[in-house]
């Protein structure tokens, strides 16, 4: 008796494996992206009021409310949005509604983690586009080689994933790559997916929905965990092009059936709050502030640093670290490059670092880190 | 372009559209099974402490205070324990786990909605096998066919999928029966499913698990929706055989990543103290008063009733009624029988209805249900 032979995609992810690591050496986590601080008080406050008044099912669609409180949100129409148990079944789900056996999704390389896994579990076979690195402007600049992507379709493909602000990278796709990679689309018939989960999280210009784009054709993902940080609530959500909701959510209902309705309904609440009080300009201010404080330490240890767009991670190239060897002895937990890598090699010595965490421990983790190189 | 062919799996569920219908018309719902009332209070207090606490990824094994939680109530092995986001997604994770293309599941008709769309998700052909109605004795008698379940095993067969108590007839498999699966499960090697979500939700006899019978090759499935009245905070469990929680949580990450945190830190505060308060023997006082005063207002008016030995589901036949008429016209949702069925055909007339729902709803529809039919 054997499990099926999905089972080889079940290996612990290295985000998991990492976590789990810096908790068994003590290490400072710079590792899986998730903030150390809790959400904010407006956020709980609604959640406790919605205990013991929304605590059975929503229909799989969502919360009225919750879809609403998009809708004004996201400038869409409140039919066209589908509440998830977080981003990562909302990708899963588009993954079972638009493609299967015999089917290519183009998605970029460096890649996270689950795009590839979910792609694979729908059937279909998920083709890497490279993101190059171009060192010659100084500490590395992240580009999606979109000559590449154009070279890649092939009768078989079914659809683009795109991440923007993309996560390793923190690359945010400038308008003119995302109106080639609409107007490919519309040449290829393709749909487009669309992972915005840090569409509030940039340190430059604002960035662009591809929605905007090509509203025919692309699902947007977005999560409540990562704008309102509670990674762990698991509520997300995707705006589908205009009358696909219902089929998404029929795909949904077997999945999940609905999205935990308590703190559906507290995100509901708090999302015009989070525009009122300005809270995505206080994070941007707060992660930049401490994306800077790591850059420029990771600088003064010698390492190239590639600033980001947007997310709350950056990577840097540390030739020749063994990051399972810094958890264990140097006390740091950072994510080697290589696992966001499938087909293409990664650059020597990439890293990718989260710095939603306290300045305190960022400090700590470039002492450390210090230490360890010197040794 | 085009939705995958998937996009036959996602028609509107019959409980989501009877609960739209009831609200439309203004019906007493005893469609859809959530409970009409709020979980009790110390689960709700568990979740307001959880908050700010508990608001980030878990591993998605689970927070490990849920899995020793579990494991203590359930008498099995802390190590065994996955966390799922509902016994929905747990169900969804064991069809990826265990069965895909060319493989055959078995599984009793009437049939709980979700089994076939997610057997064929995974791509496995669901095969049905009949409970039949033995009206001889009185107002009737469900009863798992175990003769036709040997006849439909073939070389393709790779799982059992069994539910009990069993919903929607409220068959509580007897010991006979589950010993009779276990043989037949190790004869042929196949898999086990459990789906115990009513475990303790029964009215006679306390119901065997499975696993105490077949423990090498049976996955448990859980929710705490269920047993704590809270069907919306989507926090659910598979109890696997033993080493196989690494791999089954392996494939969630990639559905769910995690279920809801903080939800999940209330489960594992709450779960002591529903043994301790007896919130369960409560629950079956509560749902039998309510099950015998739906049955015998039912037979007031001539309908056949069959008495479930668990679940908060009964079945009835009211040969003529057309549910959706009732909905509409006569102010009273139910779930026709033929939703459960899809090879077989329904005893005439077959009904499922809720009765966890207030005395005075269920009173208000036997008298609606009674004017309807007198009509
Ligand atoms: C690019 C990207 N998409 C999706 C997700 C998953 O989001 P959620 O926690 O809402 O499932 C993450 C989480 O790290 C992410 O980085
Ligand atoms: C037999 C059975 N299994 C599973 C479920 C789903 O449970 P959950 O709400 O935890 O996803 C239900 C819900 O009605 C059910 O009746």
């Amino acid at each position: 008796m054997q499990l099926h032979a999905r089972r080889q995609l079940a290996a612990e992810s290295i985000f998991s494996r990492m976590s789990r690591l810096a908790a068994v050496h003590g290490a400072v986590n710079l590792g899986q992206g998730f903030p150390a601080g809790s959400p904010p008080e407006f956020l709980l406050e609604a959640a406790r009021s919605a205990l013991g008044t929304a605590d059975q099912y929503t229909a799989p669609l969502g919360s009225p409310a919750l879809r609403q409180a998009l809708a004004d949100d996201l400038a869409v129409n409140a039919d066209d949005v589908v509440i998830t148990c977080g981003a990562t079944e909302a990708l899963h789900v588009l993954a079972d509604a638009l493609y299967g056996a015999g089917d290519e999704v183009l998605m970029f390389e460096p890649v996270f983690d689950v795009y590839r896994p979910q792609a694979a579990l729908s059937g279909a076979a998920p083709v890497l586009v490279p993101m190059t690195l171009d060192m010659s402007s100084g500490s590395g600049q992240w580009t999606p080689d979109l000559d590449a992507l154009e070279a890649l379709v092939t009768p078989r493909t079914r659809a683009l994933l795109l991440n923007s602000p993309h996560n390793p990278t923190g690359h945010v796709f400038t308008r003119a790559e995302l109106e080639r990679v609409a107007a490919l689309a519309r040449r290829h018939d393709l749909w487009l997916i669309s992972d915005e989960v840090y569409d509030e999280l940039y340190y430059g210009e604002r960035p662009l929905s591809l929605r905007t784009l090509a509203p025919e054709r692309t699902f947007t993902v977005g999560s409540a965990g990562k704008r309102l940080e509670a990674t762990g609530w698991r509520v997300g959500w995707i705006v589908t092009p205009p009358g696909l909701a219902p089929e998404v959510a029929g795909l949904h209902q077997w999945a999940t059936f609905c999205a935990p309705a308590p703190l559906q309904a507290a995100v509901a609440a708090a999302l015009p709050v989070a525009r009122q009080h300005g809270l995505y300009g206080q994070l941007r201010q707060a992660y930049g502030d401490r994306m800077r404080l790591l850059a420029a330490g990771l600088r003064d240890l010698g390492l190239a640093v590639q600033e980001p767009g947007g997310t709350y991670f950056l990577t840097a190239l540390a030739p020749g670290l063994d990051p399972f060897a810094l958890v264990e002895h140097g006390g740091v937990a950072v994510i080697p490059g290589s696992a966001f890598y499938a087909e293409g090699a990664a650059p020597a010595g990439l890293i990718r670092l989260a710095f939603c965490k306290p300045e305190s421990e960022i400090e700590r983790a470039l002492q450390r880190l210090g230490a360890f190189l010197k040794a």
